[in-house]
């Protein structure tokens, strides 16, 4: 990004930057299976650490986020400004529902400037791309990991196992991406040999200060906070079957003048509890979150809701 | 692959490295179109110029190899020692029956050491990468673009229209793409601001050779003929359908010692012609173009014989 992207602003970031989540999340959506069995074989195979939090809970999605974010924006990120969701959650489900509505789950780390609705650019068409000149002093970048629902047919969505990438949108050159292995010890010595040998040159040419370790963009800012960031969500409820319920938990949505764009309602027998997924159109994550929060408390709803963003690369 | 591959041997390369091809190829393929009136929409989009020989016939494609495989095992790569076949003569029926046995076309440059099977590692075994030494001095490499069929499944089957990705392969860091737009002007000035920022701090920092052009590796050598290069195949004839001739031409094969690991057969009417598809096994460019001859030969062959290969990343 400090190279190659030089004449360009990145104006949006993508990335599956943590191999263990990734391999559990791929063997969940291949086999079907559960996520503690999955997480289990990751710890025999080498690709999860025991204790695994710092991988499983996003911790080190999000370190690596963080400079991303850094490189493409020009300026330092707190670590603890970013929002953060590990993949603790997710079950088969939730993977299972996702699948039949044409969507892959990947833990993403998302870098992407919000506040100005003309951000969301198609970088392939030149005259939008001169648009993109409004990212300015003022705005605030989204920096975030978190589970994340994206269609089948986006490259990152066939990103499988332990393998990374990130997809970098520059509003010059459009779309790249970037795939390689992302866990293993033989991967990790190769990077660290490719640092060494950098940091090695460096010193033998007298050239540390080349290039600067991130250069302060017109967007230059603070992150913003996830409750401004706005999405598409996939909400997965557990309901007791019963007439009406469907058009309680509507008209919140509609209340909070949210969208809903499908909704998923599996046969089940009348009072029995059974699964109600809804998709939502474009909220911020503070009105999606406020208007699950009344939806949790209907006296139809079993257990806690389950709110997944979704990623439409437009 | 001069800065983070400095660690690796670099034991393969695949490239779609031509933005006109991979634009009709894909169009082809998604719209069951002919060569021709996809040329004809490239050419208007600006994707391919007037005339189109420089791309379709794989000159452009050639020099990029030529740059990459040079890069790979730091030797210089004569253009005139590239095999080369352009896409002129890929037409619809190739493109239906490759999707039919689950494979796509694509305009592949291919670097790849050759002359010793034990080249055909497996890079995400640590053992066998370990074996990738005996890439030694005599080593000679395979330098080609020519169209090739690959497993859909494939990362680079999904690299679609004017999208370029260059594949790969490592012998510690194993499988890795860079992929980007590869047509169009604004990812043109991109990358020629990049190279001018690059040659911009050269310039100011004195850091000329910092990166030599190429490092010498093992397989400094010279790139194997065609003939020599050992492959799979895809052949479609157009024969009379009558009794025996499949038994004349599987014949021509085994006294060749290739094996024939598919036939498609369509249904037609006695004396009538039809296409005849082979999937064959692994024999030498030198071998199946032998055998091919013989086959042109026989009366109840119509037509040029039709030879693609198939490369399935082992």
């Amino acid at each position: 990004m400090r190279e190659g992207f030089v004449g360009n602003r990145i104006t949006a970031l993508y990335g599956i930057v943590n191999g263990t989540c990734n391999y559990i999340l791929t063997r969940m959506k291949l086999e079907g299976a559960g996520f503690a069995a999955m997480l289990a074989d990751a710890q025999k195979l080498g690709y999860a650490e025991t204790p695994p939090d710092l991988d499983i809970d996003g911790h080190d999605a999000a370190h690596k986020t963080g400079i991303l974010a850094s490189l493409a924006h020009g300026f330092w990120v707190n670590p603890k400004k970013i929002y953060m969701e590990g993949i603790r959650h997710i079950n088969a489900l939730d993977i299972k529902f996702a699948g039949e509505l044409g969507y892959t789950i990947k833990l993403l780390g998302i870098v992407k400037p919000v506040g100005d609705s003309r951000l969301t650019i198609d970088a392939s068409n030149k005259s939008s791309a001169r648009q993109s000149k409004i990212i300015n002093h003022k705005c605030r970048v989204q920096v975030s990991v978190y589970p994340t629902l994206i269609p089948n047919s986006h490259v990152l969505a066939s990103v499988n196992y332990a393998f990374n990438a990130v997809f970098v949108r520059g509003d010059v050159v459009g779309d790249s991406l970037f795939y390689g292995r992302g866990a293993g010890k033989d991967a990790t010595a190769s990077a660290v040999l490719s640092d060494l040998a950098d940091a090695a040159l460096d010193l033998k040419f007298g050239t540390k200060h080349r290039l600067p370790p991130f250069v302060p963009h017109e967007c230059s800012g603070a992150v913003a906070p996830i409750g401004e960031v706005v999405s598409q969500y996939f909400v997965r409820l557990n309901v007791t079957d019963k007439p009406g319920v469907l058009a309680r938990i509507a008209t919140i949505f509609g209340e909070s003048k949210i969208g809903i764009s499908s909704v998923i309602q599996p046969e089940g027998h009348e009072g029995e509890s059974v699964p109600l997924i809804f998709m939502l159109h474009y909220a911020t994550n503070g009105a999606a979150l406020k208007a699950l929060a009344k939806i949790a408390r209907l006296p139809a709803i079993k257990g806690k809701p389950v709110m997944l963003r979704v990623e439409s690369f437009e």
